[in-house]
């Protein structure tokens, strides 16, 4: 158990000189709140709210110091833990631009995500032009960017030969109410950062450098805890206040790569190490979900809030009994979430979810514009996503809660080696 | 320097058991995330990509542990480190609500305020429900929350006699292009917290405890730097990747407390260790940003982008020459935002600025909808912020790069006694 190479790449605070050199900035930064403090002591300790936070050295380099290596098997992003903040973006190429201007992007977009992930400035725009600045100072804080492919990119560049029966359209399912200006897209990348600025600085740089070969399509920002926040870090709660994720395959359980990644001999061939992502903006009717007591929000999904141990007991890793039942009925009630969406009642159907919370503000009508941007990873979204979502639109006590708005399916191809770019073997194959 | 009070509540997770218990919690994560890394080695090192974060303890306890006090001679979140999170939000009065209903609001908002910057759970609603659990887990991740009135609640709670003169309508400015629905209001509040979940559950009780006394007007969402991130916890950039906010007033100055907040003695008696806050939505053109050379961003600007010296020479705090000439021209422009900025230029107007950050995805034109929320605050907007945008929307450098979108202007009364809910001297006075 104490075995395992560490994946971390040390961040430049970390060796040993500049770690040095970091603290002593942070002790003087220290004495610079004590300063303050002994100022407003000297007032009568009148002013109890000025330099109120001391953040001891450790936490002020750890955050930042993160770094999340851009080459390997998969790309970075899929079972990297979910960071404090995300953007998801799509493009669509531009008129004319084909097979070798996405070549290009994807060369260039490479090669900023490369640099930026080890905490490197990158050259702004197409034609060169300064680094922004935003993300100066601060360390790599465990950024990651993760490309994308969607079924409508193999038609503009010709790659028809390349296209992965995986990406067929998701089905419409009753529920939907999907916007499709915020739906799919040629191409799309997801920025995870916990820093909110180094994030934006990176989806701006990647913005930047798309030049004039592709154009926005839709954007979405979200959020997770960030870390340290909690003394639990493996439990995630979404916007509802439920604890999210407890199911999930985990790397340590048999199958899990074979679960969520396309094996090193699957097809095609370029999507080796790949993966498939399911996205979904689902709004959480919040005002109404808010009004429920207790029991039945609980009752609805089928575990405790408190802990997210299920109802039929024990604690928030214990196997859910959906046999189990007590005063006369089952205590995992029959369209509870839980039970509906469980592998056991979905032929086995497994996907590896990392959400992100959104928060857009207020709607027109008064309720928040908030919910999660769903994202489930799986080797094929015909034994992930798709099967459970059928079982769910029809008989998930949570769908009243819930509102599917936009929706997106992109093959995301496997790391690049050393000195390729992502999705070269798609195009230069 | 080492004898100031630490004015930081110690966190649950501080105090000596906690602290164990979080500790083997945390080990145990971490053997966890061990394990999955030696199943990955076992895979041949080939998915380098998993499980590669680990946490040391240290960063898992700090964030969340912070805490500000609620009671004291001014309210939190002014002189408070800013946070890495933020909201705003006006609320305007229901029709029908007066004096009475305001004064149960105050006092309801304030006890939530208490117990969530306490770390505690709240009722939910006007009528009592469950806390909505979004913050289970956490600590109070230094949670402020900060109430303001604006100048129409004084006549819709017949309290003209307690309004302000301080609360006069701002003037217009030539730049201005307001939109009056995300303006003002009858009242203010902002959240902030180094945990985006903690802020969002802040925000959600809040605006449950409303009720039907007051109707949400508008809200913004804003950043910071996470704790964390850079080993420079003073220096502050913004989405232009300018340091920002080196020339802000010190608590360790002369008249620190003068500028910012009114006496003890000062008038009205209500608003004794009070101040007045000015926010504004601030766009920023950033692509029209970006693609200015290095050289003219620095000229618009007046400070290097590397350290934020001033032009004129020297260090981030180095006093800017504001008559220095180099090459026959002076070294801090004309128009140089520092030099139409600065308190010498204005009288001595001084406010303290604490911003946060803000990104709404991208506007219909294709250009982020990014910026600032700028917020001001000073013991006189006319000794503050008026002076100083009077002259900088005449001539400075960097205005044609911004748009104010919103402003607003609120009178935020000091901080609760023990057992006060804030407001209570206006309201009950």
């Amino acid at each position: 158990m104490t075995q395992h190479t560490p994946e971390k790449t040390p961040g430049k605070s970390e060796t040993s000189l500049e770690a040095g050199v970091s603290r002593r900035r942070l002790l003087g930064t220290a004495s610079a709140a004590g300063v303050a403090g002994l100022a407003l002591g000297g007032a009568g300790g009148a002013y109890a709210h000025a330099a109120t936070r001391e953040e001891p050295p450790a936490a002020l380099t750890t955050l930042g110091s993160g770094s999340v290596p851009f080459h390997g098997v998969h790309q970075a992003g899929i079972t990297t833990p979910a960071q404090a903040h995300g953007h998801l973006v799509a493009f669509d190429l531009a008129p004319g631009a084909g097979r070798k201007e996405a070549a290009a992007l994807l060369r260039r977009w490479s090669d900023a995500a490369r640099r930026m992930m080890a905490g490197e400035p990158v050259q702004g725009g197409q034609g060169g032009g300064a680094d922004s600045g935003i993300a100066l100072d601060a360390g790599p804080s465990s950024l990651t960017v993760t490309f994308g492919f969607g079924r409508t990119f193999f038609g503009r560049t010709g790659l028809k030969g390349g296209l992965p029966r995986e990406l067929a359209p998701l089905p419409e399912f009753s529920a939907d109410a999907l916007d499709k200006k915020r739906s799919n897209g040629d191409l799309w990348i997801q920025v995870g950062a916990d820093d909110a600025l180094v994030a934006f600085h990176a989806l701006r740089a990647l913005q930047r450098a798309a030049g004039k070969a592709a154009k926005l399509r839709w954007q979405m920002n979200g959020f997770n805890r960030s870390p340290g926040a909690t003394s639990h870090p493996m439990t995630v709660r979404n916007l509802m206040g439920q604890v999210d994720g407890t199911n999930n395959p985990k790397p340590s359980e048999k199958d899990f790569f074979k679960k969520v990644f396309v094996p090193e001999d699957g097809s095609p061939e370029w999507m080796a190490g790949g993966s498939y992502v399911v996205l979904r903006r689902i709004r959480m009717l919040l005002d109404d979900w808010d009004e429920r007591s207790l029991d039945e929000q609980e009752e609805v999904i089928g575990r405790r809030k408190s802990d997210g141990a299920p109802l039929s007991g024990g604690k928030e890793h214990t196997e859910p009994d959906l046999e189990k039942r007590a005063k006369g009925k089952l205590a995992i009630a029959a369209n509870a979430h839980i039970r509906v969406a469980a592998p056991e009642t979905n032929g086995d159907a497994a996907m590896l979810r990392r959400p992100f919370s959104f928060h857009d503000g207020f709607r027109d009508d008064g309720a928040p514009d908030a919910g999660l941007l769903f994202l489930a990873w799986q080797a094929d979204p015909l034994r992930g996503f798709v099967p459970v979502q059928r079982k769910l639109d029809r008989g998930d006590a949570l769908s009243p809660f819930l509102r599917h708005e936009a929706s997106a399916l992109f093959a995301v191809p496997g790391g690049p080696r050393e000195g390729e770019y992502v999705g070269q073997r798609l195009l230069e194959g």
